[in-house]
């Protein structure tokens, strides 16, 4: 009954120092605080000491190695500065011996799990430690009967699923299929069933973090539901690495439905597609996902190869999933289907087997890779999301690609219109300093006009480096201050992930 | 796009001063911190002005007013101690005029909404002014298109949800039919919709929040999803008040069903109630509640007047409540009473008809007046509740039951089953010592047998002053200190309804 806590701060020698009279820490002006790393001398000794717990193995300071963990061809994000070593902990103690020795040279730490974010979020722009951990990656206890499982940060989600689905249980989110745990709850990532399902804050029981100095917490036990004090495993779940480092978690698990179908629906306009899958949405069609893809993104999978081995029709389409028991998926199939009809959808498609599923919903699944493979070579793809009130969405979709197409880019459209959630994927050539600075106008000039209409500058990807100035102009000095009242709390040092969501 | 602050830190002179070097705030031994209020004197002073500045209407030292205020007989956690004052503000600008003389003289304050919380959440042990935001009782807009609705915090749920039911939209929570929205957000509270809808945390898209020294912030725009930042919004919700006063957010709404029904399903033992229970869950049948009211709670029922104008079973009972299309709720009855049947189920009784719905559901929906009714005089009715992994709960009721009854209790159960969290009501003679012990041994022998079971000791009623050790013991001194330290940040003179959750 001694409370679930693995390692104490005290025996860390890190105990609490009273402040005479304190005063409160959230800045009115967003002025900066004077933060001094350890110089590349002293991050080497650091590592050694690293070296000298963790074993040889445990740390690399390869060159290609240090490459890959510090740039990635997903991201517009990345910066010339490269990690000091990669270090792959192979336990929360581990990483507790990791996070007390930077803490003490003041070296940063940069968690990393698939690399499959987009928005520099495991860059080094500080140098330091980048924390790779891939390697912890066991499921620590699975509990059908409580419909949970407990596993290590580094346990990618598929496998996981693959793992436990003769359990009937499934985690319903649906990220990058390389994605791991840990990175899944840094990020708040989601996909295409957040709709149906939620994100991943709505699947996280409890997490086991390393806390900037070493410490070790767990936020909760294992209740599915609870009142009980504050909500940490909330902040941690979103806070991209830089208020802990989480190495553990509870995860809930749904039910895998009895019976799945997909269709698609074309539309003349953006905003016909758009009005229907909201009617569709009022009228309380229960839709395990609801996509939009626009005439440009429909255009983009024909010319990569056609997914499903077919061609097709090059307007607004919408991606419907859904599932249940077999007469609730055909019940709500119809009615989505008459709602479509009647707001001038002029083809409705339907699956009525696993391989006519599988191809209808093909497109939707290789939309991404389809932008890869039909850019032209030197170029790259920005890819950006934003989330608008449900009624603004179609308007900021066509705000958007109009603008766009008025800087001469290419970009095309991928929409979780269940969320009010969208991606704009812009191709540009990255070595033209006039694209460069076309597309970069034409991304902040969406946030901007998201955050107009009520919106969020990130729907699900976070914010890293590449959108912390428009974090600051969607939540203005004061939010921003308190938030990084409490990074300053959890991070005196701010040693954790450094120069992300926010600058110190 | 300036951000959406409505107050600036600035102008109310508390722009934070940095401190040099700051060490970690967790404190590694749950130590004390000595805080010292204002005296009676200085807060009738403080009273003063915050009645110069809100005007003579805003202000109460109304004795009855007062005691209503600072008691509950909801709640075994009672203090002798009163406000000085009972405050009713009318807008958030008003709110941060009094936490900024309160601020200013160290008066403590506590916010106020309906008053049904039962753990002494709005209890005054330290006195100051108790904040009663029920006149800040405006839907500030609704937005049908969005799904979403803003409101001030003295709103009442069922007013509001009564209001805009005519768009087909509402807040899926249940609660206590009286609670207001800052309340119901505060505690994060839920009711037997959370096996289906979630709990509050998951309908609250942003709070605007006055902190300790009177600085507002909001925490987000109107998106219904979003990874970007910290989740402040989710550190307040569930914060009871100790971390800012919430004047106003902004709610998700969920689509009103087209159909309904309800079923009850009687067994001879809670572990077979249970099971099938959780059979129901596994195999994905769309529950809109599953509630279980065992053999006493069925009699006090009988003994209350009978629910439903009917004598009832008095064996653990099931209480199902299906939604969705008119053939879903078909089909899902079907299949929830095949599983109760071939799970010792001996008698399944489903409504057909509204009038039907209402009296099946009645009995449910009385339980805890029920209870109050058949209390004899002078006694009271300790309410707990508790949550713990979906396949202990039927394990830790017979426990508690058998407990309770050792210890010469009456008590009954009632739980939410589809969350692992349930309530035991025990009846006792507040005036006999020796009851005033048993009963008292009997709710901390449940909580700590939850904390075994890896639960929690509040799923649904918060903590306020009476679960604070219990929450220690299930959290551990970290965990708790991390919370303290976060408290610490945003209150550094712990006037935010001190007391509550965790000791200075």
């Amino acid at each position: 009954m001694g409370g679930i806590v693995t390692a104490s701060a005290v025996s860390l020698g890190l105990v609490w120092e009273k402040t005479p009279d304190p005063v409160p820490r959230w800045r009115g002006n967003g002025g900066h605080r004077s933060i001094k790393y350890a110089d590349q001398a002293t991050m080497s000794k650091a590592v050694d000491e690293i070296r000298k717990i963790l074993g040889q193995d445990a740390v690399s300071v390869d060159e290609h190695d240090i490459d890959e963990h510090g740039y990635s061809e997903w991201s517009t994000s990345n910066t010339d500065v490269r990690p000091a070593a990669i270090v792959r902990p192979k336990s929360t103690k581990q990483v507790s011996d990791v996070a007390r020795i930077c803490s003490r040279y003041r070296v940063p730490i940069v968690p990393y799990g698939a690399g499959s974010s987009v928005e520099g979020n495991f860059s080094s722009p500080f140098s330091g430690v980048c924390l790779d951990l891939s390697e912890m990656n066991d499921i620590v206890a699975f509990h059908p009967d409580d419909m949970d499982i407990v596993v290590q940060a580094g346990v990618n989600w598929t496998v996981m699923n693959e793992e436990i689905k003769g359990s009937g249980l499934f985690l319903p989110l649906d990220p990058s299929p390389t994605a791991m745990v840990g990175g899944m709850i840094a990020t708040n990532c989601s996909g295409t069933n957040a709709m149906r399902y939620g994100t991943m804050k709505d699947y996280v029981v409890n997490v086991t973090v390393v806390l900037a100095d070493g410490s070790i917490i767990k936020t909760r036990h294992r209740p599915r539901k609870t009142s009980a004090g504050y909500n940490l495993t909330g902040l941690f779940v979103g806070s991209e690495g830089t208020l802990g480092i989480i190495t553990e978690a509870t995860l809930k698990l749904a039910i895998i439905p009895d019976s799945f179908s997909v269709a698609t629906a074309t539309f003349p306009t953006i905003k016909q597609a758009a009005e229907a899958a909201f009617k569709m949405m009022r009228h309380g069609v229960p839709l395990a996902a609801l996509e939009l893809m626009d005439d440009v993104q429909m255009k983009v999978i024909n010319s990569s190869g056609g997914a499903g081995g077919r061609t097709w029709e090059e307007s607004p389409t919408l991606f419907l999933k859904f599932s249940g028991s077999e007469t609730n998926v055909k019940d709500s199939l119809q009615l989505a289907k008459d709602i479509a009809k009647s707001n001038s959808c002029h083809a409705f498609e339907s699956a009525s087997t696993e391989e006519q599923m599988q191809s209808l919903w093909s497109a939707r699944k290789q939309a991404l890779w389809a932008n890869l493979a039909v850019r032209p070579e030197g170029t790259q793809i920005w890819s950006t999301d934003v989330a608008v009130p449900l009624s603004r969405m179609a308007e900021l979709i066509e705000i958007s690609k109009d603008n766009a197409s008025k800087l001469g880019l290419y970009s095309s459209v991928l929409g979780h219109v269940g969320d009010g959630n969208f991606h704009q994927m812009v191709m540009y050539e990255p070595d033209d300093p006039q694209q460069r600075n076309a597309v970069s106008d034409c991304v902040d000039s969406m946030m901007m006009r998201a955050l107009e209409m009520e919106g969020t500058v990130s729907g699900e990807h976070g914010i890293g480096l590449g959108k912390k100035i428009s974090l600051y102009k969607e939540l203005g000095p004061e939010t921003i201050g308190v938030m990084k009242a409490l990074k300053e709390t959890l991070d005196p040092h701010w040693i954790l992930n450094p120069g992300k969501v926010f600058d110190n």
